[in-house]
């Protein structure tokens, strides 16, 4: 029979158009909507993960700031569009606006006075401050100032808007599940009021003040807080958690992920995990002369050179970066970082999704 | 300007193409690989889930069963392939060969003395057998008797292949997470020998010995079980189940979800939860004459009629089904079922994946 | 200064009387309400635990049946004694009824046609049948039957009464926490009605038809369940486990805990943990000729040996027990066991208080 | 027959010497160390806690600190003793050193240039410092600041010793599970150098260093913590954690327990729950003219003003306090806190203990 030579001699084999009992077979199967895991299996289970999703860099100084300013020029923000956000598209996903199967990540972009809508959903999002300030957000109406280095989550469902309330642009990036959440099927949308509810800009939130306390928890609030109640995590308190690893590892005690390379993991303050249910978000730094040991693991990230510049190879792929540039990592692709002048690297991940679900695995590379 | 009109108008507007600028700035964005969220935001952030997955209903006895059996006749199982095994594939999903976004569902096919091949892969699985008996799946050398009414779930990455020791031909049921795991590329595979490692048959497998006491736990095994060690959920139990909680709700005790419909789901018995990290498995048992309260949730489910027979809904689409038959919820359909003669109804689902990541939500309406 | 050679020469110095300061010093302690710790150390925080409570072995045939049975002749059960049932009382306890500073053990006995009143108290309990049957304890209204090798959990504040429906008595073992609870001062007891609320005598009850099929969850019942629902762990699934295990063994698996010692543990089929909050039990099997390798561990355990006879040793006490023969063993003491006729042992310990509050301490010796 | 009798005249019935058969069966029980149940229920199991521990004050100013100035004066620390450390004994019980049946409280006092030697031990400690400065706790190596208002909580088996780098004594309260830990027998204990490791006296700890940053978590340091690994919990940021929910709650929004009450629970930042397996600590603050709703629990606490004055009521007892002094809580005993003036008081529990093992209960009453 022709299909048993077909199979023997290529796994993923075609059907034999030769053989019009099984032509009638391959017909009836698309007639009912069915399709033989034989002819699928090398795609659909690789021996290890071939993701759709490739590395690429997306250009902070002449790409994505430049058109975030046209677009702020052009595009009005407003009901109906919501956000002037411009989201990185990876090229393997077949045009879907998505850095990677399961991330979000977007530039948006506020003139002074506007407001971007109130509205809430259910996915998970985050804004990452690389440079300006002079945005606040609007969180279940407590404002949250927005400044370089702030790292600012807000979990799924609670109502926000932001405005600008200085004389300058301000640009910042999101980050949220949004492919993810349409994947499954999970999304819920529900619009607010056109402005924020308040003008107030007080310099820290309300949720900094109630949880903003290393090791101190508000016995007001002892219930079960999946996703982290702190809305802003300071620039200044990353920095200095960054500074401090690297001076006790100069000093000789174990603090950094490996020799030149600290880093921290925004946590949950109620928890001790992930500030979110599905992105998991740290900031790495690598003193000048640093490379890191090669890394792959399964899930993707979205990665942001927070200062410093560097060279960043993804698989294959390898590109000079430097401050606001961003990148997506696919699943399975060796990452390596190497700097001559020092980095600071922000980056976001699916990582919750994969562990929680026990599909996270990893493979570490020795360092050249 | 034009775009405000356009966005004003209709929320997910597309772009003037009369305004030079913006065309050129649309350009820009296709050029670097961006995409803006506002002409999107209505297809990615919907009001309520919105899954291109479609209700759809595939037939047993004249479908399924008839394709498997001229595949049985047609095409040989073995390396390469692997399995004999034909895949829903929802109408909804552009040709991929996935019962929901999440899912997979295939029927399987072993005719007399065939062997399934030995290989591991870090897909979650199981098998369920609605009708006949005689083959073993061996799990990591471990054989297991699959008979009608049986769910033997088989977490990732344990080798497994199966056999027909009987002289008729065998059909049952897989699900497993590929789509899901294809999605954030976490897909390992590995091949094994051509045959299992073993020809015993015995009635039941050492899981079974191990685990199969209710209530009792080996002293030998307390370590994390993040999957289910039981490999087999056999019928007499299952059946045994809803026959006691239909007999208590009869005797005047809380015992059933609603009146008349009695259901249990597989659990892990090293931890009382999901039997697999990412996918649900129930059996359900409706009384002659019982309708269930609608009832809509985040995420798919793929069911089947293990015996008698009903009138299925789900979202706008409803079918009669009988004992065999398949059907796929997507997410947020409301389903429905009634039946004047009984039913008993398998289903998987994704819940695991939602409720771990918080992404779960339902809506019960009343019994009518 | 006197104290000084005092401390020095012994770690734990009674204060020198001949310093007039010293001695004004101490009994300023003493009027105040103060203890100095320098004199208290070597008995409060030994190098190793210390225990109070001793080896005891108390005997069943020839001490604690016949001391039952005389009870039941002269002593009535009811309101206010409310059971008939004589406790363990560790010699090392000072006249505590308390098998170890933690765990409760006592022979509870029946008459034919008696009721031991219905209550509730916030200690968890459970019964174990060492020969007999004929009683049905009654929990929340649900009749259970108790049967040799029965175990018969029942968690903290469920109403529950027995009554004997047979024409012989019935003995059997009641374990609690009832020391722990006195200690930490969280016991709270309430009356009920002086007779059973139902005469039913049905072969299962209601909680084993709802919770013990393996692996397999009512859907009525998915909310938090700290301790176990199932009301009765039968003894045909116990031995029929056990056997399994050496069965396996023998057949080449890893099974049991050593060789030819199988075991299991009553875990809550919600779970897979402790059956109850605060209390472990466990049936240990041990074929002719076995000697188990000596454990300590810190925590108490109180035994009974089941069913045939052995040599057991606790720290530097032997006995050979036989069936009925109930032993305490306390902190870190070791344990040895040792057949030539082979041995069932049931036993309970207080580890979950250990392991929760990160107490637990193991320390396994070899086999001889 | 007179037992009879008896049980029902008065629950906790005396034996009736009067009969000779049953006065031989209660020298039957003395014999073979067994006690009846039905003599002893009403003292082991009440209607509710019946705790021995009584409610009792300890005052500071007049009592403890001039009786650890005049130890510090007549007893030296060192090798044997361990510890200057003056425990409180609750008169309730019996003469034994403990504040409470859990917990050990004591005053610790070291002189200019004296160490306390190294150690280390399975019991979980803390020191709460309520006045003075210039003492280095060294944990691990890590030398740890002690000064007015730092809470300094050091798990169980961690080396530590301490030593006065200033030139006046200083006076803390350290806080142990000794108690619980004599009482289940886990008690470790081994003795180190008599002299801490390094000299070096920093502002801020390792530990502080590493795990200080509110919300951010060491990459290095992912593995589980079950008990925190913040050596230090300064001042400066409780005190402005209190203030901010004051203020909080003066601008409308929800942030305090109940008016006029700020609390703050001490957390162990890797799990957001109480820093220690077997101890809790909080840090509650009273706005001048404030009285707390009566609140009783189970399970015992040990409190202390920190600052200011007030009217304390514990069951029966009432006492005014002020800084300084310290008291116990024994188990169901309501609990309430008036101030005139203002009040800060620190408070630790055995609510790990009550809340894992499942024998928490609570009853908060009105505010008058």
């Amino acid at each position: 029979m022709t299909v048993q030579k077909t199979l023997a001699g290529s796994p993923v084999g075609a059907p034999a158009d030769a053989d019009p009992e099984l032509a009638a077979l391959y017909q009836g199967f698309h007639r009912e909507n069915l399709i033989p895991l034989w002819t699928e299996i090398g795609d659909l289970m690789p021996p290890h993960p071939r993701p759709r999703a490739v590395p690429y860099l997306w250009r902070w100084r002449d790409g994505l700031l430049p058109m975030a300013r046209k677009a702020g020029e052009l595009v009005p923000v407003g009901r109906g569009g919501e956000r002037r956000a411009i989201a990185l598209a990876n090229p393997g996903l077949g045009g879907a606006p998505f850095a990677t199967p399961t991330l979000w990540a977007a530039v948006q972009y506020l003139n002074p006075g506007e407001d971007a809508p109130v509205h809430r959903h259910t996915q998970n999002a985050f804004r990452f401050v690389v440079e300006g300030e002079g945005v606040w957000t609007v969180v279940n109406g407590d404002p949250v100032a927005m400044r370089r280095g702030d790292f600012l989550p807000q979990a799924g469902w609670n109502w926000h808007g932001h405005h600008n309330v200085s004389d300058a642009p301000m640009a910042w990036i999101d980050g949220l599940d949004i492919p993810f959440q349409h994947y499954v099927g999970s999304t819920f949308f529900e619009p607010g009021p056109e402005q924020v509810e308040t003008r107030a800009a007080p310099p820290l939130s309300r949720s900094e003040r109630l949880w903003g306390h290393p090791g101190l928890r508000p016995l007001s609030h002892l219930g079960p807080v999946p996703a982290t109640p702190l809305l802003a995590y300071r620039w200044e308190h990353t920095d200095r958690a960054l500074t401090d690893q690297l001076a006790l590892e100069a000093e000789g005690y174990p603090a950094t992920v490996e020799a030149g390379h600290a880093a921290v993991r925004y946590v949950n303050p109620a928890t001790g995990g992930d500030v979110l249910p599905t992105i998991r978000a740290e900031i790495h730094r690598l003193v000048p002369g640093t490379r890191t040991a090669p890394r792959k693991q399964t899930g993707s990230a979205v990665c942001q050179v927070f200062d410093g510049a560097g060279e960043i190879s993804v698989g294959d792929e390898s590109w000079r970066a430097e401050r606001g540039d961003l990148f997506a990592v696919p699943s399975w692709h060796s990452l390596t970082i190497a700097t001559e002048s020092g980095l600071d690297l922000f980056l976001f991940t699916d990582a919750p999704m994969l562990e929680k679900l026990h599909q996270d695995r990893a493979e570490a590379g020795e360092a050249r």
